[in-house]
């Protein structure tokens, strides 16, 4: 009922009067061009879409799929079966080399003044403790300013980094303040002669959940291990620490990192009629951490760039340009299927007309965030005048790459877009083992995919190419 | 400044003027008469409060309390020690034999159709599994219903109970439907052959979070190990076997029953002026699950229980009857305190004349449960007229005993009471290792010790005690 209640509004909103209403500049004719196709897709998008029940079988029959692991190659080998069956073109793997890094087991326990288990996740690519961990006092500090003020205070302790995301701020910018210290923590401590670094995870709310996520190492400073903690822990640790209670901590990471591991980027296409040099780009990234399903970080993106396109398909609608679909591996950890992406294809990123990643979950779509030229950003917000009822026409300029695994493609000026979601509680269970099926909506699902299929078939299909 | 504001606001309220305006119910004599004192033990309790601090210091300093665990022998000598400094008489321990459950390491895979590590928590008082687990096909039924229905279909497989907890129920009815799955659910299972039980957890919001709680087994049913899963993993397995997918599950517990440990049950009193040997009761339980720090469930309640009655004897207040804290040991896994508390008084219970219990956290008081005669419903609402501007003036008849403890001497024809509280998002954390004192609020605690202190004392020095 719902879906069909909702294909009404569209096809009441989408009709000739309401876009021959919006005004006879250029880029409306863009619009107008395309309001029965938009129809047709957003219909069968809603209609006969199935994104969930693909993200179902990748989430619940595959699992979580970090780099180098089964998991990740059976998806692989799912994403190329199920684009030759959804009637792609063109579909294949291209081969990339992935950092191989493993968890192991874990623990952490205050042993001083009172013992406590914590709940940690090691972060990606730490580095294993010995086998018997690290024991250690605690200093707490709020910022790196803190740290800086201690200086080889530290040395030979834990630094507990208790930055809190912050709620004031729009999700995004508060979690890239916030990563920081997940990202060059270690280092950062390391520098003073810390010999284990921890982070408070990176969220505004908590169920003692603890967030991974992938930290760095640089070639100068001593490598030492790096976990999160929940919130809870953190503060506990960080009232003790007020108080003026020594801390003692002992913390074991059986993490290990292992050879570089083969994996593949997987592409699929519908080659264009007229331009097929051309290439739009419509991506997600397959891998995930390994924890949870990576249902929504970024299972989701995957299955809105893959039926997107098989709607498009579906409809037999074929556009002027070629239309590419690229589900990157290793976005979580190195990104090296983006690079791998950038060796294989940069002679022709100039006839890259777009690159289009989805990676913020699967909830409601808002728009679109946009790295290009000023035309450019004029056409992309005709032609989400076309998704006003569907609420995900709001279209911003963005300071970087809208996307990480299309960051290499932008760089090199290709017009970047990412598809925007409802993300008020994206960051509460992002690289968490919470991040499952059960936090997706199907409606909210199949709205994405229309939102998608909609931009992707215009931006390949319009009389003139999308201007750099 | 909050304290002062709201101090402010219970001084207004509390004056005279108002208090006359109710009218000349005998009743109303009882709230007119102390009218003042009222006043003065709301504001000591809200300017001059410790709740928080030794809250504090027993989460932090000394963490959770299983019973048998060295962190609940250290929690009964810090309760004796703290009685004696607030200024409390008679403090003493009073031995109780208790329960020796010890959890161990636990683990639960899905294997089949894809690997999963789900999170779990044994249930309190769940037999271990051999050392390599018991692994099985999962059956996951909704309800005793379905159970049923399937029968010996389980025999040699894991039930997975799947009864989500309602939300459109008060939470603590919700929580006593859901809650037979968990406390009964492996006998019945057990009784048609199954080889293992999960139960989803009592809970209606997660973060893959697991929430523990004790379980039965009966003599004549074969003891099989149980286990709570979280929200997700229940939802997954639903899925695959709705799907008609074949679960296999590997469960591994650790959990160790050992014989019974010594505890007690901390007590101290206020002697009565003319009545010592009638008794008003008030009460916590000590005892936490092994899993956070047991700051809502019931370091809360025992911080309250105990900071009423300094309070009270800080303000040299001394009632005509006795009032007497009791923080019981093992409420969570046996009730074995109540009953050594009953074994040891209960030649005298027909001199209590109230017991009250505080264990349903540590937020906003709303007021009291009441188990006994009209005549006493009427003065206890009589008394909370007293507590309007607080907001914690709501009574209501219970309809069992209006807490675990005290009902012993419910049973035994004592008038009971229950202390309220908001208890909207009591069982997001309960049994979990996010019942921790970040989830507490300093003003609110307080809020909940004048509340308390002021239905105790009025209870402990009203000319008439309160009629059975």
């Amino acid at each position: 009922m719902r879906l069909i209640a909702l294909l009404l509004c569209i096809m009441l909103i989408a009709s000739p009067t309401f876009v021959n209403a919006q005004g006879k500049s250029p880029e409306k004719n863009v619009s107008s061009n395309y309001v029965k196709t938009a129809s047709q897709i957003i219909g069968t998008a809603l209609v006969e879409g199935q994104a969930y029940e693909k993200l179902e079988y990748l989430s619940d029959s595959i699992g979580n799929r970090l780099s180098g692991s089964t998991q990740l190659n059976q998806a692989i080998e799912w994403a190329m079966e199920t684009m030759k069956a959804d009637g792609l073109e063109n579909v294949h793997a291209e081969k990339a080399k992935v950092p191989y890094w493993v968890r192991g087991e874990e623990s952490a326990y205050i042993l001083t003044p009172a013992k406590h288990k914590l709940t940690i996740l090691g972060l990606g690519g730490s580095i294993g403790t010995p086998s018997e961990g690290v024991t250690g006092e605690v200093v707490v500090v709020r910022n790196f300013d803190e740290l800086d003020k201690l200086g080889e205070q530290v040395k030979g302790k834990i630094v507990l980094y208790n930055f809190p995301m912050r709620k004031d701020l729009p999700s995004g910018q508060a979690y890239g303040e916030a990563v920081r210290y997940r990202s060059i923590g270690a280092v950062r401590a390391a520098k003073y002669g810390a010999i284990a670094a921890l982070v408070r995870s990176v969220t505004t709310v908590s169920l003692n959940t603890p967030h991974t996520g992938a930290m760095n190492y640089d070639e100068n400073t001593p490598k030492i291990p790096a976990a999160a903690v929940t919130i809870e822990n953190a503060e506990l640790m960080q009232r003790l620490f007020l108080r003026g209670q020594k801390i003692t901590l002992n913390l074991k990471l059986g993490a290990k990192i292992l050879p570089d591991a083969e994996s593949a980027n997987v592409i699929g296409e519908i080659k264009g009629s007229e331009s097929p040099e051309e290439i739009v780009l419509v991506s997600g990234h397959l891998d995930s951490w390994d924890v949870g399903t990576g249902s929504n970080d970024d299972g989701a993106g995957c299955v809105i760039a893959m039926e997107a396109v098989r709607t498009i398909a579906k409809l037999k609608l074929r556009p002027k340009r070629t239309i590419r679909v690229v589900l990157f591996t290793n976005e979580e950890n190195g990104l090296y299927g983006a690079a791998a992406y950038r060796d294989a294809h940069k002679e022709k990123f100039d006839k890259h007309i777009a690159a289009i990643e989805a990676d913020s979950g699967g909830t409601r779509p808002i728009g679109f965030s946009f790295k290009g030229s000023d035309n450019g950003f004029a056409i992309i917000k005709e032609i989400s005048s076309l998704l006003v009822n569907l609420r995900s026409d709001n279209v911003e300029r963005s300071q970087g790459s809208p996307g990480a695994d299309i960051s290499v493609l932008v760089n090199a000026g290709v017009s970047g877009l990412g598809l925007r979601n409802d993300s008020s509680h994206y960051f509460d269970i992002h690289h968490t083992e919470a991040d499952t099926l059960d936090k997706m909506d199907k409606t909210d699902l199949a709205l994405n995919v229309a939102t998608m299929a909609v931009m992707v078939y215009i931006l390949a299909d319009m009389p003139e190419s999308l201007p750099r």
